[in-house]
């Protein structure tokens, strides 16, 4: 292999490969040789990138988090209220449309695979790290503008919230009629409002 | 095969192998041939039971399901108070335990399977309805009995309920410091202190 290859360019056709299969057969499908194949490379070639079938994983699970957390700041960065923000970051994480649904569930699928896999529950763990810090901190910025009730305790309430989107993407997942795209922005709504409301209680 | 063979009892040999093998090593490792390893039996006895991996793999989720389940109604049975039978049923789904970790781990890995296994993913929805129709059930009788804040419709707050518990359940099983099992509990109970907070406002 040439000393000129551009690694990062690489890796993103990788990616790009990786989100095919995942999202179309499941991570089931993600294997070394499938990832080779769909990519169009030997698994020679795949092999110089990953050792081995956990760090092809992990690199599918960030590939996801990537997508998700590249659209959070992109749309975040539109927005200037911190509870537009806050949404934002929330709304995100909810499958209410077809490429959103299959990021759910490939997502959702890591963690059933991190059981037994160390290094893909770190990702996990940093993902959702991040994920709070980030909420944490806009609900910080919306207390300092009077806009978020002072008795609530950031890191908390942020806990409280990525709990309620994940568990309704898990419900919408296996029930997409009974929690549609509009109910379930509808009850993250309800639950933002009292964020407000409670202040004024 | 005589034909005197209790098959509620094999099957609930075969329920206890196939949990014992999800528990301790995930789901990747409930195939045909390590649950027939794990039982006992061979290969073209457990064909007799399941006749694909699919099948095996409906039958390790209402296993599953069936533990949860089992627990919720035994618990319920010892309550009168709505409130404190809503709190078992929402409490019975967190990973506060060795236990129910496990059982969390195994569930959320049901989710990425699903994906490409409809019958699965049938189960799951029935599984998501059921926990659901309990929970607006109990809601309803709370108010009935002036416990639960009139203005809310128990099937969407069920909804959000179960989410709550199913998030909080997700980012314990990542993030176990972060979310401690009293940590979990608190935010639950925070939320549930709600439903009659509204009446009070």
């Amino acid at each position: 292999m040439p000393k000129i290859v551009d690694h990062d360019a690489r890796r993103a056709e990788l990616a790009a490969a990786v989100w095919r299969l995942a999202s179309r057969q499941g991570l089931d499908a993600v294997t070394m040789r499938a990832v080779a194949a769909e990519a169009g490379w030997s698994t020679g070639a795949l092999a110089h990138y990953f050792a081995d079938k956990e760090e092809l994983l992990v690199f599918a699970f960030e590939t996801v988090a990537d997508r998700v957390g590249r659209r959070i700041v992109e749309a975040a960065g539109h927005a200037r209220d911190p509870l537009e923000i806050l949404r934002t970051q929330l709304v995100e994480g909810l499958p209410i449309d077809v490429e959103r649904r299959a990021e759910v569930r490939v997502w959702f699928a890591f963690l059933g695979l991190a059981e037994t896999r160390p290094r893909l529950a770190q990702a996990g763990r940093n993902a959702y790290r991040l994920w709070r810090d980030r909420i944490a901190k806009t609900l910080a910025a919306g207390q300092r503008q009077g806009l978020v009730d002072d008795a609530i305790d950031p890191e908390r309430e942020a806990a409280a919230l990525i709990a309620l989107v994940d568990g309704l993407a898990i419900q919408a997942t296996f029930e997409p009629r009974a929690l549609t795209a509009e109910r379930q922005v509808e009850l993250l709504d309800e639950r933002l409002a009292r964020l407000t409301l409670a202040s004024a209680r």
